[in-house]
């Protein structure tokens, strides 16, 4: 059987299912690129609720297929609200991504993301800088080389963080997703990248975040990995199509919402990846 | 005398009077779309203010010619801001506009959507889940069927909330606007239904918020009942006309803003409404 | 030797040495547009990070080459936040920016940009009437005029607010930044009229938040004086081509981000300015 034929087969039904139920995904998520998630989400097909305060963020846990939770502009109360919503996410065996933005800045995240090791995510999606600090923070092995976090750009190429994504994946039993010039994604068995997006990427806050939300539209219709890895072929779709028309970052950036909304399944997954099967 | 045509010389004069005199309305509105209000009052030739704490809501409330509280991404401070805000546009009797979105999620909106009901808000503005859901939350008869609130979109037909529409204007002595395919707006003495717009408008996040936050524009210049249809005709027109131009919703999106702009009064009291006369 | 090309090259320098190094200028920053603020310092070259709590603003001061605080939609915490900020910012002698919108409203605002005084932030930016309040504020005697703050809108033309300018410049020896129909930037010795621009500047929300967080990352890597100009040059240049081909403040907005990303430096260099030494 050819397993990569099989991804394209899930990848497409993926698409089409949540084109055809619009499926809610809810998210505690950062302030300066909310709504470009929401945006994000609401062209792929999917329904966004956005929400700061604790017994809000357990109800969307609830009411959504799948949850994200994104560490950017942390509030002082998300002390309440992001370990309630993870403890409800968990209990109910729901699907939920984490993009660990800013990892390493401030108690308060720090903190929240350690105790979220115990909660293990379904999907992990950051940058390959915060993919490693990740794997630090929580102490697998192959986090052990160091990560160069600087505010909230990567100073790490992909394949730096490989070990550390493997690592994770098989901790969480999930799926990791580290974004750069080509996409890994992993669930500690497989490993494929992803490859197309544009340069643009980088020219536009929120790149990154919108794509977590999205992969968790993704996660209400399919498991982990393959969710993480439509997330990232649609992205990489629509961004390689949005710069052959772009001007400069915000044309490309409503091109790119554009082809996010009429990209076919078909299309999406013809997107390029290669796999590996992992030892 | 033409009840139809004396409505639209009253959308003519607040279509102009609003673009000659840029009225300030203020918002405690949500984080999600708070941009995307802005610029729609913007866009049709008001000015906007928004803040959270309490304060400076008071101070903004007096300031400003109408206000526009919006029950998205509630923090937990709003347990001081609102109430004192919708007091203070009690006693100073200025118009103001709801937008009672996530109605259903979380204690504190509950609690201060139930209090709303004793403010009287001027004009409310929501989908009909919402409307049906508030005229249940405040007890008031034509609420009784049961709305289908599911996260922040609309599981109800317009038409079904129409009762709940015209039982909570009755209560407010102000507007009700349902948004939906066609529009509905009620004083509880005439109910119009608006229509245009575009699909894209459930594609995008804020189309709701937003129109809430023009129709407290307008409501600084007009009362609550030509306010609401005002704000429901130039969404239509300008959305009718963006959708033409449209690639994606994120291009629908761009050249809404932009005919908002270029709509002249003319052309938003020449959009299309019926208009029935209550018994 | 002639001043005004002194200044020319002094802009190309900071326009190229920030598109080369990518300087990081972290924010706190208002909500409504903290997505415009990042996306105009990406596009002319610089990294954004924004953030709310104290910890993580001390953090972020620390681990960006300059800082912009803008005083828009004031948290609670904020009381913690901004004093802790600046005050990092002035025992490690970084350049920061600040842009006291909506100064005058709320008593925690007033306290802080009060506050603010004796910290000396190296550049401030605002309206006409901003300035003019914030001199008065701080009891500086140009500031004796009366300045007349509606919301976050000028009511005073630019040229009320020189005298403030140059007298909250020789307090700070920072630069003040006055943006108008032509903007005057002062650093109290010269003073300088940067031309350009569009009327559609006032039709987005977060034109002058965004040129305040543009001028932080050209404060990076020059003198405050050199990135308030090179930051009003580049912004009357972005805002003038992108005039031309927009339909309404939409596509201006979009256009004019495009336009930030692609100016060269020798065209920011080009951009119309007159020049006057203070006695």
């Amino acid at each position: 059987m050819d397993v990569t034929l099989t991804l394209q087969t899930r990848i497409v039904d993926t698409v089409e299912v949540v084109r055809q139920t619009n499926p809610m995904a809810g998210s505690v998520t950062n302030s300066v690129t909310m709504n470009f998630v929401a945006n994000a989400q609401l062209a792929v097909g999917g329904s966004a609720a956005m929400v700061y305060l604790a017994d809000e963020a357990v109800a969307i846990a609830k009411a959504g297929g799948a949850s994200y939770i994104n560490f950017g502009t942390f509030e002082p109360f998300y002390v309440d609200t992001l370990p309630q919503m993870a403890h409800e996410l968990s209990v109910s065996n729901k699907p939920w991504v984490i993009d660990p933005v800013g990892i390493g800045i401030g108690g308060l995240r720090t903190q929240i993301l350690t105790d979220f090791k115990a909660y293990k995510p379904s999907i992990i999606r950051g940058n390959a800088s915060e993919v490693i600090a990740l794997a630090n923070l929580w102490g697998l092995d192959a986090g052990n080389n160091q990560s160069n976090v600087r505010g909230v750009d990567a100073q790490d190429a992909v394949d730096d963080a490989r070990a550390a994504a493997i690592a994770i994946a098989k901790w969480t039993n999930g799926a990791v997703a580290v974004s750069g010039e080509r996409d890994l994604i992993t669930d500690g068995y497989y490993l494929a990248y992803s490859s197309g997006g544009s340069h643009f990427m980088n020219k536009i806050t929120g790149a990154g975040c919108s794509l977590g939300g999205v992969m968790a539209v993704y996660a209400t219709s399919a498991p982990p990995f393959i969710a993480a890895l439509t997330g990232a072929a649609i992205y990489n779709l629509a961004g390689q199509r949005a710069e052959e028309t772009a001007y400069g970052p915000a044309s490309f950036q409503e091109h790119f919402l554009d082809h996010l909304y009429r990209a076919t399944a078909q299309e999406v997954a013809s997107q390029p990846f290669t796999l590996e099967v992992l030892a």
